[in-house]
């Protein structure tokens, strides 16, 4: 635990109930007064854009949402948005959306609500980014954090279990690793446990039940809770592997932070016992440094989730290179040293799938 | 776990560190480009007061800072800003202290930088309070949040264990009644529990070291989230009564609060099984609801804190008067049926510091 810390809480309402979202979207567009709405929602985003325009007219819609947000694509956003006049963006998808709304925000200043879809929790969040010439730019400004929030467990029913494991164990990793990222405090570590507990329950209830709302709901709350504490405590060791894994060798985003993440958790636990304990607990295990491992992979199991690298398309040959790029990222606060050795270990480990807790000191 | 809920994050940057206090306030002046800060601290604060502006200029102070912030006082203190011309203000010191500084900035919408020396929490509420007439008029407005909490354990130091034991109990009342408080929802919980764990840690180390700051960086840490869950959630049963207590029989605020909360939490938990799980687990006991009762006790037990409410000065021919007051007044959604009866038992056996687990169902 560090004691010396800076940290910023960002102002947000969050309106939580299933079943309910166009009344939620209604009572927000009546508090801020707002005349004319520029609704963003992707053609695939239709049903769920209907449910959460129910109540409130809509002034224009714009439906042209793409991957990673193409500064084209935002320019024409932007200019919809003045030519509709809008007084307020509503927001309603995945990722790219909210990103897409964000975008417009960045230069216009309009306030966004945000209705989530997916687990993806960019809608708690000031991060915006922007792509140009396959090159993305990021940044953070409190203009682009949504005023409000609106969650309804049942826009997220469409979603297939199998993208709801690998989006919530993404959402996972964002939990266990902002337990020792370089920007960490004890307030993102409390947010991170209460992530952890949520998004097992949730994974494990949608495992069983997939369309049942609660365990739906349970991964909502989970996954907004995850961003809220990854984008204060930054990016830790796991998601310095899986970026460089997913630049250099193109490997699907979602199955590569599922595999890597037990080798992260069991590398870096022995060295944060305290992080370790209260990760084990929050899946519901014995509070001990091996109980956070063993936790997270009786939840593997329970859905058959993966955590070989190598059935995530890793080559086994690029595992020297691949710890050789990894090593001039790792964070310098990482709770354990970690030397290219460690990364050829961890990583061999991982794509063979072998027990993690091979990797303790 | 209620799962429809509406929840309002107050942004604040929280800036915590040890030894760091003038640092720390001269980084969030330069922040506002501030070039006429007006000091609230009575002069009681003159120590910490003189810590915390080493390192900028002062244009005025205001010192008469007197208890639940008088009408007249608050008017004298807004002229004075005024008069300053005051761009910032800086409140360093307790309750009190931070509310006159709110009472400025509620009609002046001046930022506020607070500098807490005590448990209260005021600093990270939106929350003011005046007094007029021996009337208290209490309201929210987001003008009155401190923009920045300044945290520094060195400057609570001098605050003797008695009183930081009953201050620190305090706390963690406001934390175990926010579980099950009528707008309590999920992430006032998560806050609350965390801020237990730092609260029993706290209150633990300080009783066995008071000169270290471990114990008070927890508590202060703990204080803080403390507040925020509370301020979110409401009051529950535990305040109910201990305002009713307080109000009609003029008993001292922190021994009562002290006194009654084993007894509200051995009469509730039975019917908030999973609140008190987490309470047990929080206070590092067994995760049943006996256990939060017990971990309650055992941290009494270890500070020498009493839980007889005849020892707080109720008189027991008061008891059924008493349990009449607070029928009126119990939160409808209070996890278990309250009847007049259940609340004279509670008080009885309260007032004698019989076992709490005596009022199990």
């Amino acid at each position: 635990m560090s004691w010396e810390f800076d940290h910023v809480t960002l102002g947000q309402r969050v309106r939580f109930g299933t079943g309910k979202v166009a009344e939620n979207v209604a009572a927000e567009v009546a508090l801020f007064d707002a005349r004319r709405v520029l609704l963003v929602a992707a053609e695939a985003e239709d049903e769920p854009a209907r449910r959460a325009t129910a109540d409130i007219d809509v002034a224009a819609r714009c439906a042209d949402v793409r991957p990673h947000v193409p500064v084209d694509n935002a320019h024409r956003a932007r200019e919809q948005a003045v030519e509709t006049g809008a007084d307020l963006l509503l927001s309603v998808g995945g990722g790219s959306t909210t990103g897409l709304a964000k975008a417009i925000a960045l230069t216009s200043g309009l306030p966004i609500v945000a209705v989530p879809t997916t687990y993806a929790g960019s809608e708690a969040t000031n991060v915006w980014g922007l792509t140009e010439h396959a090159r993305k730019t990021t940044g953070s400004d409190d203009r682009v954090l949504p005023a409000t929030v609106v969650y309804d467990a049942e826009l997220t029913l469409s979603l297939p279990v199998e993208l709801s494991v690998t989006s919530g164990c993404n959402a996972l990793a964002h939990c266990v690793d902002s337990m020792w990222a370089p920007r960490t405090d004890p307030i993102d570590q409390a947010l991170a446990v209460e992530g952890i507990r949520a998004l097992a329950a949730g994974l494990r209830a949608v495992g069983q039940d997939p369309a049942g709302v609660d365990g739906r709901e349970r991964m909502l709350y989970g996954a907004y809770l995850a961003a809220v504490a990854f984008a204060s405590a930054g990016s830790g060791l796991h998601h310095k592997i899986c970026h460089v894994l997913g630049g250099a060798y193109d490997l699907p985003h979602a199955a590569t932070h599922t595999a890597v993440l037990p080798y992260v958790l069991a590398f870096n636990g022995p060295h944060a016992t305290d992080a370790a304990m209260r990760i084990a607990t929050a899946f519901g295990g014995a509070a001990d440094a091996d109980g956070a491992v063993a936790g997270l992979l009786a939840l593997y199991d329970e859905l058959g989730a993966s955590h070989a690298l190598r059935e995530a398309g890793l080559a086994e040959d690029v595992i020297a290179e691949a710890a050789g790029l990894v090593l001039p990222v790792v964070p310098a606060g990482n709770p354990r040293p970690v030397s290219e050795a460690d990364l050829t270990a961890l990583l061999t480990a991982a794509w063979a799938g072998r027990d993690p807790t091979s990797l303790r000191p």
